[in-house]
């Protein structure tokens, strides 16, 4: 096979609150050759993510960060170009993670087989993959939403809160969202089903918010805290329980907001209304990932669940796509269409 | 029957930040008589606990405050001295609700008649009362502790936190109590067999703590806040939980802490490690109620869950015993002896 050009993106430095462009840096090299047992894998999506600002910094999070002058992270649809490996041939396309490049080995741990058949390859990234999930699970064994309860979402247009509301819908719930801006929040009404949107840059996003939630809140998926983790604070009903999924207004903090500490007020809340409050990510659910795809291609299939996707062009686009995500300027599931 | 001098404390005022004498007042006035279906019960023992400072003040909180000049509320154990009520006869002897008075009426909801040949009929109101289930629930249900973790109990002498360590000792866990002062550590680890107790008074307090859980922290039964709550946060191990189940550290407090504000802290955790944290009061789990007696009860008789009780002799000394308790002061479950 005639040696391929590998175009990469890596980490150029470590940003200080809002990613630049010159923390990042495209390289170009041969793209690997496969040893016995690996494959070749060509980019064809590129999945860009909130929690990839986080890969950015030096913080210990979930996983170890991504190392200055490493190629960027990120979930992918590949197709299998050369194969030393039993289970893969070339032309079969995969989900992977084979990050901010456009050829990458794999040994194919981690892979998925995807039947391009069934579905547009790219919701393997979004609505059928790990924003799915994360909504699917978070919200149904987290928040375990009742029939009649109300249930706030923030990022509701977003890959994931887009996914929770119409969930939530499905199980008979009053579903509010928080949305940026009137024409996400249209959408979230008109388009998801959702009963109510509020801007979330509205002045009077508190008032605005109890207006839409007459019954309190018994479920908030969070997915970004800042004001509007604020705003839904005073509506929890008693037994309220919040799936804390992300905090995408923060992740560009370079300091702790001023005071008071409010940390004492939110604890008295969980103890007086006896709320839950529990973390998760998608990996822990990991082992359930059939039960996920059997009921969601199911809805998706059957229109109950839709998605919109915000594609970018070319794989030399992806910083500034996850620098804008970072702002709210992306509106649905945001991909690079890299091949 | 002559009629009875009823002494009762009543809230004289709303404490602003903590209580003060002059906040109570004992008053006089002859005991109710009974109607039909009524009974008229006599206080032997009144219990005092955290929870009743939240009461005295006008902010919600589980229930409806203590109006000004009402009767301070509380659990009694009380023996039934007239009865117009087909259940119970001159003589029963009851855990109820009396609040800090010599006599109450009763319709004989809310209590339960107790076996003085079973047990100390003090423990009504401590081991094998609504402290004792408080820690039995909020441990096992919430914390859900595995042989081998690390579990961290505030206010570890304490009437709840006593229980809830030597429960974790039971299931096999390591157990870190925080406790007020040596004599109480001492006891702690030597009377109730904790592996380690450290005392929240220490300047060097998250040192120490972090020292005595060199496994980091998978339960944190929460009974305080304040510097035993920053000591803790930061060893929380990934998936650990926490009981939410009191603040006497702010039960005084007139405004928040100065910043800055850490709640971005807090839910930044509880995201990347996974955390739940779930807040509850015992009458959350009162259905259950049988399965807590039988197990404790046997417990106790066995010798394998201890108490300490700190007993105050006459109510007029009720209103003094509840300030100290708030600094503090009291040492095992703190109850009045009043007749």
């Amino acid at each position: 096979m005639a040696t391929l050009k590998n175009r990469k993106i890596v980490l150029a430095s470590r940003p200080v609150g809002e990613p630049k462009a010159s923390d990042f840096r495209l390289e170009e090299a041969p793209a690997p050759a496969p040893r016995e047992g690996e494959m070749l894998l060509k980019t064809r999506w590129l999945s860009l993510d909130p929690y990839m600002r986080g890969r950015m910094s030096a913080a210990k999070s979930y996983v170890k960060p991504v190392e200055v002058g490493e190629v960027m992270v990120g979930g992918t649809v590949s197709e299998v170009v050369e194969s030393k490996h039993q289970g893969f041939k070339p032309g079969d396309i995969v989900s992977a993670f084979a990050g901010w490049q456009d050829y990458a080995l794999s040994d194919g741990s981690m892979l998925q087989k995807l039947d391009p058949k069934l579905a547009p390859l790219s919701t393997a990234l979004g609505v059928l993959g790990m924003p799915g999930m994360t909504a699917y699970f978070g919200l149904l064994d987290i928040g375990k939403p009742k029939a009649g309860e109300t249930v706030v979402v923030s990022a509701a247009s977003g890959a994931v809160g887009a996914v929770v509301g119409q969930i939530a819908k499905l199980k008979g719930c009053r579903v509010v969202g928080v949305a940026g801006g009137p024409e996400k929040c249209r959408y979230v009404t008109g388009e998801l089903g959702f009963d109510a949107c509020v801007d979330h840059r509205a002045p009077d996003l508190a008032e605005k918010l109890a207006a839409a939630c007459p019954q309190g809140a018994d479920v908030y998926f969070e997915n970004v805290g800042g004001s509007t983790w604020a705003a839904v604070f005073p509506l929890f009903n008693n037994y309220a329980r919040v799936p804390v999924c992300g905090m995408i207004a923060h992740y560009n903090d370079t300091e702790l907001p001023p005071g008071p500490d409010r940390t004492v007020q939110l604890m008295r809340a969980v103890l007086t209304k006896r709320l839950t409050l529990r973390g998760f990510i998608v990996f822990d659910f990991v082992a359930r990932i059939g039960e996920f795809q059997r009921e969601m291609s199911e809805w998706v299939r059957a229109g109950k669940i839709k998605y919109r996707e915000d594609v970018i062009e070319g794989l030399e686009n992806a910083p500034a796509g996850l620098i804008g995500m970072l702002k709210g300027k992306n509106f649905g599931k945001l991909l690079v269409k890299v091949a």
